[in-house]
Protein backbone atom coordinates (compact mmCIF):
# COMPACT_ATOMS: atom_id res chain seq x y z
CA UNK A 1 0.00 0.00 0.00
CA UNK A 2 0.96 3.33 -0.61
CA UNK A 3 2.77 5.08 2.11
CA UNK A 4 0.22 8.24 1.79
CA UNK A 5 -2.96 5.97 0.95
CA UNK A 6 -3.49 5.96 4.31
CA UNK A 7 -6.61 9.27 5.29
CA UNK A 8 -7.75 9.98 8.45
CA UNK A 9 -10.04 12.90 9.33
CA UNK A 10 -8.92 15.38 11.94
CA UNK A 11 -11.03 18.56 13.53
CA UNK A 12 -7.82 20.46 14.75
CA UNK A 13 -6.83 23.22 11.47
CA UNK A 14 -4.31 22.08 9.46
CA UNK A 15 -1.74 23.42 7.56
CA UNK A 16 2.09 23.57 6.78
CA UNK A 17 3.96 22.57 9.83
CA UNK A 18 0.76 21.72 11.97
CA UNK A 19 1.55 19.11 15.15
CA UNK A 20 -1.66 17.24 15.35
CA UNK A 21 -2.15 14.24 17.86
CA UNK A 22 -4.12 11.67 16.61
CA UNK A 23 -7.14 9.99 18.64
CA UNK A 24 -7.29 6.72 20.30
CA UNK A 25 -9.29 4.74 16.86
CA UNK A 26 -6.71 6.30 14.19
CA UNK A 27 -3.49 5.82 16.67
CA UNK A 28 -4.55 2.03 17.02
CA UNK A 29 -5.10 1.86 13.29
CA UNK A 30 -1.97 3.20 12.24
CA UNK A 31 0.35 1.43 14.38
CA UNK A 32 -1.31 -1.91 15.18
CA UNK A 33 -4.00 -2.32 11.99
CA UNK A 34 -1.74 -0.57 9.41
CA UNK A 35 1.47 -1.60 10.97
CA UNK A 36 3.17 2.24 10.52
CA UNK A 37 5.88 3.77 12.40
CA UNK A 38 7.77 6.82 12.52
CA UNK A 39 8.84 8.72 9.17
CA UNK A 40 5.62 6.73 7.38
CA UNK A 41 3.07 9.11 5.49
CA UNK A 42 -0.29 9.75 6.15
CA UNK A 43 -3.00 12.10 4.95
CA UNK A 44 -5.21 14.15 6.96
CA UNK A 45 -8.39 16.02 5.70
CA UNK A 46 -11.55 17.90 6.69
CA UNK A 47 -13.58 20.03 5.00
CA UNK A 48 -12.62 23.26 6.35
CA UNK A 49 -8.92 23.03 5.06
CA UNK A 50 -9.09 19.97 2.59
CA UNK A 51 -6.19 17.43 2.29
CA UNK A 52 -2.79 17.38 3.53
CA UNK A 53 0.26 14.93 3.38
CA UNK A 54 2.13 14.36 7.27
CA UNK A 55 5.19 12.72 8.72
CA UNK A 56 4.70 10.53 11.60
CA UNK A 57 6.89 11.53 14.19
CA UNK A 58 5.91 10.04 16.94
CA UNK A 59 4.27 6.49 17.30
CA UNK A 60 3.51 3.87 20.04
CA UNK A 61 0.39 1.89 21.57
CA UNK A 62 -2.46 4.35 21.65
CA UNK A 63 -0.42 7.42 20.49
CA UNK A 64 0.63 8.80 17.29
CA UNK A 65 1.86 12.65 16.06
CA UNK A 66 1.75 13.85 12.97
CA UNK A 67 3.13 16.90 11.31
CA UNK A 68 1.86 17.88 8.65
CA UNK A 69 4.14 18.76 5.64
CA UNK A 70 2.22 19.76 2.23
CA UNK A 71 -1.43 20.52 0.84
CA UNK A 72 -3.08 17.47 -0.90
CA UNK A 73 -6.19 19.19 -2.14
CA UNK A 74 -7.91 22.57 -1.38
CA UNK A 75 -10.88 22.37 0.87
CA UNK A 76 -13.97 22.62 -1.03
CA UNK A 77 -17.81 22.50 -0.91
CA UNK A 78 -19.39 18.70 -0.85
CA UNK A 79 -22.86 19.60 -1.64
CA UNK A 80 -24.96 16.30 -1.58
CA UNK A 81 -28.78 15.50 -0.26
CA UNK A 82 -29.85 15.02 2.86
CA UNK A 83 -31.08 11.74 3.99
CA UNK A 84 -34.12 11.73 6.10
CA UNK A 85 -34.33 8.37 7.66
CA UNK A 86 -36.57 6.40 10.59
CA UNK A 87 -34.15 4.68 12.72
CA UNK A 88 -33.56 1.08 12.13
CA UNK A 89 -31.79 -1.77 14.18
CA UNK A 90 -28.45 -1.37 14.94
CA UNK A 91 -27.02 -3.46 12.35
CA UNK A 92 -29.30 -1.42 9.39
CA UNK A 93 -28.30 1.61 10.77
CA UNK A 94 -25.01 1.31 10.76
CA UNK A 95 -25.56 0.14 7.14
CA UNK A 96 -27.48 3.24 6.28
CA UNK A 97 -24.79 6.04 7.80
CA UNK A 98 -21.59 3.96 6.08
CA UNK A 99 -23.58 3.72 2.48
CA UNK A 100 -25.19 7.15 2.62
CA UNK A 101 -21.73 8.57 3.61
CA UNK A 102 -19.84 7.10 0.86
CA UNK A 103 -23.18 8.00 -1.41
CA UNK A 104 -22.39 11.30 -1.00
CA UNK A 105 -25.03 12.41 1.76
CA UNK A 106 -24.57 15.71 3.01
CA UNK A 107 -26.21 15.38 5.69
CA UNK A 108 -28.23 12.72 8.16
CA UNK A 109 -31.84 13.36 9.49
CA UNK A 110 -32.84 10.73 12.24
CA UNK A 111 -37.08 11.47 12.27
CA UNK A 112 -39.46 9.40 14.96
CA UNK A 113 -42.14 8.51 13.02
CA UNK A 114 -45.57 6.76 13.92
CA UNK A 115 -44.29 2.85 12.65
CA UNK A 116 -40.45 3.50 13.96
CA UNK A 117 -39.67 0.59 16.23
CA UNK A 118 -36.58 1.49 17.32
CA UNK A 119 -36.58 4.21 20.64
CA UNK A 120 -33.14 5.12 21.45
CA UNK A 121 -30.32 6.54 19.11
CA UNK A 122 -26.49 5.93 19.46
CA UNK A 123 -25.25 9.28 17.72
CA UNK A 124 -22.05 9.06 18.91
CA UNK A 125 -21.29 5.43 17.10
CA UNK A 126 -23.25 7.11 13.91
CA UNK A 127 -21.05 9.54 13.95
CA UNK A 128 -17.81 7.12 13.98
CA UNK A 129 -19.21 4.98 11.21
CA UNK A 130 -19.71 8.16 8.90
CA UNK A 131 -16.08 9.33 9.77
CA UNK A 132 -14.95 6.15 8.76
CA UNK A 133 -16.50 6.05 6.00
CA UNK A 134 -15.44 9.69 4.87
CA UNK A 135 -11.92 8.18 5.51
CA UNK A 136 -12.50 5.30 3.13
CA UNK A 137 -13.98 7.23 0.31
CA UNK A 138 -12.15 9.80 -0.32
CA UNK A 139 -14.75 12.56 1.34
CA UNK A 140 -13.05 15.98 2.50
CA UNK A 141 -16.14 16.24 4.84
CA UNK A 142 -18.19 14.08 7.27
CA UNK A 143 -21.89 14.22 6.99
CA UNK A 144 -23.55 16.02 9.77
CA UNK A 145 -25.95 13.65 11.84
CA UNK A 146 -28.73 15.76 13.44
CA UNK A 147 -30.25 15.07 17.09
CA UNK A 148 -33.46 12.64 15.62
CA UNK A 149 -36.77 14.59 15.65
CA UNK A 150 -40.42 14.23 15.37
CA UNK A 151 -41.13 14.13 11.50
CA UNK A 152 -43.59 17.05 12.59
CA UNK A 153 -41.13 18.62 13.95
CA UNK A 154 -38.35 18.08 11.36
CA UNK A 155 -41.42 19.49 8.54
CA UNK A 156 -42.35 22.77 10.52
CA UNK A 157 -38.86 23.25 10.67
CA UNK A 158 -38.09 22.77 6.95
CA UNK A 159 -39.93 25.75 5.89
CA UNK A 160 -39.70 27.32 2.64
CA UNK A 161 -35.95 24.48 2.42
CA UNK A 162 -35.58 22.60 -0.19
CA UNK A 163 -37.59 20.11 -2.29
CA UNK A 164 -37.93 16.68 0.00
CA UNK A 165 -38.69 13.79 -1.91
CA UNK A 166 -40.39 11.27 0.27
CA UNK A 167 -40.13 7.60 -1.06
CA UNK A 168 -42.96 5.30 -0.26
CA UNK A 169 -43.88 1.45 -2.27
CA UNK A 170 -47.37 2.23 -3.16
CA UNK A 171 -47.06 6.19 -3.89
CA UNK A 172 -45.74 8.60 -6.13
CA UNK A 173 -44.56 8.73 -9.49
CA UNK A 174 -41.84 6.80 -10.56
CA UNK A 175 -38.64 7.57 -10.09
CA UNK A 176 -37.73 7.96 -13.56
CA UNK A 177 -40.38 10.75 -14.06
CA UNK A 178 -39.48 12.31 -10.85
CA UNK A 179 -35.72 12.59 -11.83
CA UNK A 180 -34.90 14.01 -14.37
CA UNK A 181 -37.00 16.95 -13.73
CA UNK A 182 -35.33 17.74 -10.45
CA UNK A 183 -31.94 17.51 -12.09
CA UNK A 184 -33.02 20.39 -14.40
CA UNK A 185 -33.67 22.46 -11.64
CA UNK A 186 -30.42 21.61 -9.74
CA UNK A 187 -31.92 21.72 -6.22
CA UNK A 188 -29.20 22.47 -3.85
CA UNK A 189 -29.42 19.60 -1.66
CA UNK A 190 -32.72 18.34 -1.39
CA UNK A 191 -33.94 15.94 1.20
CA UNK A 192 -35.11 12.38 0.32
CA UNK A 193 -36.87 10.62 3.14
CA UNK A 194 -37.68 7.27 4.04
CA UNK A 195 -39.76 5.51 6.35
CA UNK A 196 -39.20 3.22 8.89
CA UNK A 197 -39.73 -1.06 8.21
CA UNK A 198 -43.62 -0.93 7.70
CA UNK A 199 -43.47 2.41 5.99
CA UNK A 200 -45.18 5.87 6.99
CA UNK A 201 -48.36 5.61 8.33
CA UNK A 202 -51.36 6.84 5.54
CA UNK A 203 -51.67 9.90 7.84
CA UNK A 204 -48.30 11.05 7.41
CA UNK A 205 -48.29 10.81 3.69
CA UNK A 206 -51.38 12.55 3.55
CA UNK A 207 -49.68 15.34 5.20
CA UNK A 208 -46.54 15.04 3.74
CA UNK A 209 -48.40 15.15 0.04
CA UNK A 210 -50.07 18.54 0.85
CA UNK A 211 -47.09 20.39 1.34
CA UNK A 212 -45.86 22.47 -1.69
CA UNK A 213 -42.03 21.43 -1.47
CA UNK A 214 -42.74 17.49 -1.02
CA UNK A 215 -42.97 15.04 -4.02
CA UNK A 216 -43.49 11.24 -3.36
CA UNK A 217 -42.06 8.73 -5.32
CA UNK A 218 -42.56 5.49 -5.70
CA UNK A 219 -39.42 2.50 -5.54
CA UNK A 220 -41.12 -0.19 -7.81
CA UNK A 221 -43.32 -3.67 -7.15
CA UNK A 222 -41.17 -5.43 -4.34
CA UNK A 223 -40.93 -4.44 -0.25
CA UNK A 224 -37.66 -2.73 -0.09
CA UNK A 225 -36.55 -2.67 3.76
CA UNK A 226 -35.57 0.41 4.73
CA UNK A 227 -31.62 0.78 4.31
CA UNK A 228 -31.98 -0.63 0.74
CA UNK A 229 -34.60 2.07 -0.03
CA UNK A 230 -32.14 4.69 1.56
CA UNK A 231 -29.32 3.50 -0.36
CA UNK A 232 -31.11 3.01 -3.70
CA UNK A 233 -32.86 6.51 -3.36
CA UNK A 234 -29.58 8.05 -3.01
CA UNK A 235 -27.56 6.27 -5.55
CA UNK A 236 -30.91 6.89 -8.00
CA UNK A 237 -30.49 10.71 -6.78
CA UNK A 238 -26.38 10.33 -7.32
CA UNK A 239 -26.62 9.19 -10.84
CA UNK A 240 -29.50 11.26 -12.42
CA UNK A 241 -29.32 14.50 -10.46
CA UNK A 242 -26.31 14.34 -8.31
CA UNK A 243 -22.58 14.63 -8.98
CA UNK A 244 -21.98 11.42 -10.70
CA UNK B 1 -49.82 -9.43 12.20
CA UNK B 2 -51.72 -10.60 9.38
CA UNK B 3 -51.87 -14.59 9.84
CA UNK B 4 -51.40 -14.93 6.20
CA UNK B 5 -48.26 -12.24 5.82
CA UNK B 6 -45.93 -14.95 6.58
CA UNK B 7 -44.57 -16.22 2.82
CA UNK B 8 -42.44 -19.06 2.83
CA UNK B 9 -40.44 -20.31 -0.49
CA UNK B 10 -40.71 -24.28 -1.02
CA UNK B 11 -39.09 -25.80 -3.87
CA UNK B 12 -42.30 -28.60 -4.56
CA UNK B 13 -45.01 -28.24 -6.32
CA UNK B 14 -47.89 -26.00 -4.80
CA UNK B 15 -51.51 -26.73 -6.00
CA UNK B 16 -54.62 -27.08 -4.10
CA UNK B 17 -54.71 -29.95 -1.90
CA UNK B 18 -50.97 -30.48 -2.06
CA UNK B 19 -49.39 -30.95 1.23
CA UNK B 20 -46.12 -29.65 2.31
CA UNK B 21 -43.87 -30.19 4.83
CA UNK B 22 -41.21 -27.20 5.76
CA UNK B 23 -37.98 -27.30 6.02
CA UNK B 24 -35.87 -26.96 9.39
CA UNK B 25 -35.46 -23.17 9.14
CA UNK B 26 -39.00 -22.46 8.01
CA UNK B 27 -40.45 -25.10 10.56
CA UNK B 28 -38.12 -23.00 13.58
CA UNK B 29 -39.42 -19.46 12.20
CA UNK B 30 -43.47 -20.55 11.97
CA UNK B 31 -43.00 -22.10 15.65
CA UNK B 32 -40.90 -20.40 17.67
CA UNK B 33 -40.18 -16.58 15.80
CA UNK B 34 -43.45 -16.20 14.91
CA UNK B 35 -45.38 -18.81 17.17
CA UNK B 36 -47.86 -20.06 15.02
CA UNK B 37 -49.68 -23.40 15.65
CA UNK B 38 -52.50 -25.56 13.74
CA UNK B 39 -55.24 -23.85 11.90
CA UNK B 40 -53.16 -20.56 10.95
CA UNK B 41 -52.60 -19.88 7.64
CA UNK B 42 -49.05 -19.00 5.65
CA UNK B 43 -48.22 -18.33 2.04
CA UNK B 44 -45.88 -20.68 -0.01
CA UNK B 45 -44.62 -19.86 -3.03
CA UNK B 46 -42.19 -21.03 -5.90
CA UNK B 47 -41.61 -19.39 -9.47
CA UNK B 48 -43.30 -21.91 -11.68
CA UNK B 49 -46.33 -22.16 -9.41
CA UNK B 50 -47.08 -18.96 -8.28
CA UNK B 51 -48.25 -18.04 -4.28
CA UNK B 52 -50.49 -19.77 -2.68
CA UNK B 53 -53.01 -19.84 0.82
CA UNK B 54 -51.78 -22.76 3.25
CA UNK B 55 -53.38 -23.59 6.37
CA UNK B 56 -50.95 -25.52 9.22
CA UNK B 57 -52.09 -29.08 9.81
CA UNK B 58 -49.48 -30.04 12.41
CA UNK B 59 -46.38 -27.85 13.74
CA UNK B 60 -44.41 -28.25 16.49
CA UNK B 61 -40.40 -28.34 17.64
CA UNK B 62 -38.43 -28.60 14.17
CA UNK B 63 -41.71 -29.81 12.34
CA UNK B 64 -44.35 -27.90 9.87
CA UNK B 65 -46.75 -29.41 7.42
CA UNK B 66 -49.31 -27.29 5.62
CA UNK B 67 -52.25 -28.06 3.27
CA UNK B 68 -52.61 -25.17 0.23
CA UNK B 69 -55.99 -24.39 0.02
CA UNK B 70 -55.99 -21.88 -2.36
CA UNK B 71 -54.12 -19.52 -4.88
CA UNK B 72 -53.09 -16.22 -3.97
CA UNK B 73 -51.08 -14.89 -7.21
CA UNK B 74 -50.30 -16.85 -10.31
CA UNK B 75 -46.86 -17.75 -11.55
CA UNK B 76 -45.58 -15.22 -13.72
CA UNK B 77 -41.96 -14.11 -15.08
CA UNK B 78 -39.93 -11.92 -13.04
CA UNK B 79 -36.63 -10.71 -15.34
CA UNK B 80 -33.94 -8.73 -14.02
CA UNK B 81 -30.72 -8.21 -14.51
CA UNK B 82 -27.51 -10.29 -13.56
CA UNK B 83 -25.19 -8.96 -11.23
CA UNK B 84 -21.72 -9.80 -11.57
CA UNK B 85 -19.58 -9.42 -9.01
CA UNK B 86 -16.56 -10.10 -7.32
CA UNK B 87 -16.22 -12.44 -4.18
CA UNK B 88 -15.97 -9.97 -1.11
CA UNK B 89 -15.94 -11.09 2.57
CA UNK B 90 -18.36 -12.57 4.63
CA UNK B 91 -20.49 -9.65 5.83
CA UNK B 92 -20.39 -7.33 2.11
CA UNK B 93 -21.28 -10.48 0.25
CA UNK B 94 -24.26 -11.56 2.72
CA UNK B 95 -25.24 -7.97 1.96
CA UNK B 96 -25.07 -8.34 -1.78
CA UNK B 97 -26.74 -11.07 -1.93
CA UNK B 98 -30.39 -9.99 0.48
CA UNK B 99 -30.41 -6.77 -1.30
CA UNK B 100 -29.92 -7.47 -5.03
CA UNK B 101 -32.49 -9.89 -3.94
CA UNK B 102 -34.78 -7.44 -3.15
CA UNK B 103 -34.05 -5.03 -5.76
CA UNK B 104 -34.84 -7.44 -8.33
CA UNK B 105 -31.75 -9.36 -9.70
CA UNK B 106 -32.28 -12.83 -11.99
CA UNK B 107 -29.03 -14.04 -11.38
CA UNK B 108 -26.21 -13.93 -9.19
CA UNK B 109 -22.75 -14.42 -10.97
CA UNK B 110 -19.65 -14.60 -8.72
CA UNK B 111 -16.30 -14.11 -10.54
CA UNK B 112 -12.79 -14.16 -9.74
CA UNK B 113 -10.50 -11.33 -11.01
CA UNK B 114 -7.35 -10.66 -10.65
CA UNK B 115 -7.23 -8.44 -7.62
CA UNK B 116 -10.08 -10.52 -5.50
CA UNK B 117 -8.92 -11.16 -2.67
CA UNK B 118 -11.58 -14.10 -1.07
CA UNK B 119 -11.01 -17.23 -2.01
CA UNK B 120 -13.80 -19.31 -1.19
CA UNK B 121 -17.15 -18.93 -1.35
CA UNK B 122 -20.34 -20.56 0.62
CA UNK B 123 -23.13 -21.43 -2.43
CA UNK B 124 -25.28 -23.13 0.42
CA UNK B 125 -25.54 -19.52 2.42
CA UNK B 126 -25.51 -17.37 -0.45
CA UNK B 127 -28.68 -19.28 -1.63
CA UNK B 128 -29.72 -19.31 2.11
CA UNK B 129 -30.10 -15.63 2.19
CA UNK B 130 -31.48 -15.14 -1.50
CA UNK B 131 -34.76 -17.94 -0.24
CA UNK B 132 -35.14 -15.44 2.69
CA UNK B 133 -34.62 -11.83 0.96
CA UNK B 134 -37.21 -13.37 -1.83
CA UNK B 135 -39.79 -14.46 1.21
CA UNK B 136 -39.01 -10.78 2.73
CA UNK B 137 -39.41 -8.51 -0.04
CA UNK B 138 -42.65 -10.50 -1.99
CA UNK B 139 -40.97 -12.27 -4.87
CA UNK B 140 -41.90 -15.16 -6.57
CA UNK B 141 -38.58 -16.23 -7.45
CA UNK B 142 -34.90 -16.45 -6.04
CA UNK B 143 -32.31 -15.36 -7.92
CA UNK B 144 -30.05 -17.88 -9.26
CA UNK B 145 -26.72 -18.10 -7.94
CA UNK B 146 -24.35 -19.50 -10.21
CA UNK B 147 -20.65 -21.32 -9.49
CA UNK B 148 -18.15 -19.22 -9.20
CA UNK B 149 -16.42 -18.48 -12.26
CA UNK B 150 -12.58 -16.89 -13.84
CA UNK B 151 -14.09 -13.55 -15.55
CA UNK B 152 -12.55 -14.53 -18.24
CA UNK B 153 -14.20 -17.72 -18.92
CA UNK B 154 -17.74 -16.09 -17.90
CA UNK B 155 -16.95 -13.94 -20.83
CA UNK B 156 -16.19 -16.15 -23.36
CA UNK B 157 -18.88 -17.78 -22.61
CA UNK B 158 -21.23 -14.79 -22.51
CA UNK B 159 -20.86 -15.14 -26.33
CA UNK B 160 -23.86 -13.07 -28.06
CA UNK B 161 -25.39 -12.53 -24.89
CA UNK B 162 -27.55 -9.61 -23.29
CA UNK B 163 -25.62 -6.51 -22.81
CA UNK B 164 -22.67 -6.15 -20.03
CA UNK B 165 -22.38 -2.83 -18.25
CA UNK B 166 -19.03 -2.49 -16.23
CA UNK B 167 -18.82 -0.18 -13.33
CA UNK B 168 -16.00 1.09 -12.69
CA UNK B 169 -14.87 4.60 -11.02
CA UNK B 170 -12.37 5.99 -13.55
CA UNK B 171 -13.66 4.94 -16.79
CA UNK B 172 -16.72 4.91 -18.85
CA UNK B 173 -19.89 7.36 -19.40
CA UNK B 174 -21.99 8.48 -16.60
CA UNK B 175 -25.10 6.19 -15.48
CA UNK B 176 -27.10 9.12 -16.43
CA UNK B 177 -26.11 9.27 -19.94
CA UNK B 178 -25.79 5.01 -20.58
CA UNK B 179 -29.28 4.69 -18.96
CA UNK B 180 -32.20 6.08 -20.61
CA UNK B 181 -30.69 4.52 -23.73
CA UNK B 182 -30.32 1.37 -22.59
CA UNK B 183 -34.07 1.77 -21.11
CA UNK B 184 -35.18 2.36 -24.94
CA UNK B 185 -33.43 -0.86 -26.22
CA UNK B 186 -35.28 -2.64 -23.26
CA UNK B 187 -32.39 -5.18 -23.40
CA UNK B 188 -34.22 -8.38 -21.95
CA UNK B 189 -31.89 -9.04 -18.80
CA UNK B 190 -28.41 -7.60 -18.57
CA UNK B 191 -25.43 -8.14 -17.09
CA UNK B 192 -24.17 -5.31 -14.56
CA UNK B 193 -20.42 -6.53 -13.43
CA UNK B 194 -18.75 -4.91 -9.98
CA UNK B 195 -15.35 -5.62 -9.89
CA UNK B 196 -13.34 -6.05 -6.08
CA UNK B 197 -12.32 -3.81 -3.61
CA UNK B 198 -9.23 -2.26 -5.74
CA UNK B 199 -11.49 -2.52 -8.62
CA UNK B 200 -10.61 -4.37 -11.80
CA UNK B 201 -7.34 -4.79 -13.24
CA UNK B 202 -5.90 -2.47 -16.32
CA UNK B 203 -5.84 -5.87 -18.65
CA UNK B 204 -9.65 -7.00 -17.44
CA UNK B 205 -10.48 -3.41 -18.14
CA UNK B 206 -9.14 -3.11 -21.17
CA UNK B 207 -10.28 -6.50 -22.53
CA UNK B 208 -14.18 -5.83 -21.55
CA UNK B 209 -14.28 -2.49 -22.79
CA UNK B 210 -12.64 -4.38 -26.51
CA UNK B 211 -15.89 -6.69 -26.43
CA UNK B 212 -19.10 -5.68 -28.52
CA UNK B 213 -21.80 -6.12 -25.66
CA UNK B 214 -19.83 -4.30 -23.30
CA UNK B 215 -20.20 -0.96 -22.15
CA UNK B 216 -18.17 0.81 -19.13
CA UNK B 217 -19.76 2.85 -16.83
CA UNK B 218 -18.80 5.90 -14.14
CA UNK B 219 -19.79 5.82 -10.55
CA UNK B 220 -19.09 9.29 -9.18
CA UNK B 221 -16.35 11.11 -7.63
CA UNK B 222 -16.01 9.01 -4.14
CA UNK B 223 -14.64 5.36 -4.13
CA UNK B 224 -17.66 2.96 -2.95
CA UNK B 225 -16.73 -0.29 -1.70
CA UNK B 226 -17.88 -3.09 -3.83
CA UNK B 227 -21.18 -4.20 -1.89
CA UNK B 228 -22.25 -0.07 -2.09
CA UNK B 229 -21.71 -0.10 -5.82
CA UNK B 230 -23.51 -3.37 -6.46
CA UNK B 231 -26.47 -2.16 -4.61
CA UNK B 232 -26.43 1.68 -6.42
CA UNK B 233 -25.83 0.17 -10.06
CA UNK B 234 -28.57 -2.75 -9.42
CA UNK B 235 -31.32 0.21 -8.19
CA UNK B 236 -30.44 2.45 -11.20
CA UNK B 237 -30.69 0.37 -13.47
CA UNK B 238 -34.26 -1.03 -11.56
CA UNK B 239 -35.15 3.07 -11.50
CA UNK B 240 -34.16 3.59 -15.17
CA UNK B 241 -34.21 1.03 -17.14
CA UNK B 242 -36.20 -1.77 -14.66
CA UNK B 243 -39.65 -2.36 -13.38
CA UNK B 244 -39.80 0.52 -10.65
Amino acid sequence: MDKAKVRLFVEGRLGVGAAVTLNDRQAHYITTVMRLGQRAHIRLFNAENGEWLGRIDDAGRGHCLVTIEAQCRPARAEPGPALVFAPVKKDAIDFIVIKATELGAAALLPVWTRFTAVQRLNLERLRANAIEAAEQCGRLSVPVIAEPAPLTALIAGWGSGPALFVFDRDRGSPLKAVLPAAAEQAPPSPGLLIGPEGGLAPEELDALEALPFVTTVAMGPRTLRADTAALAALACWQAFAGDW
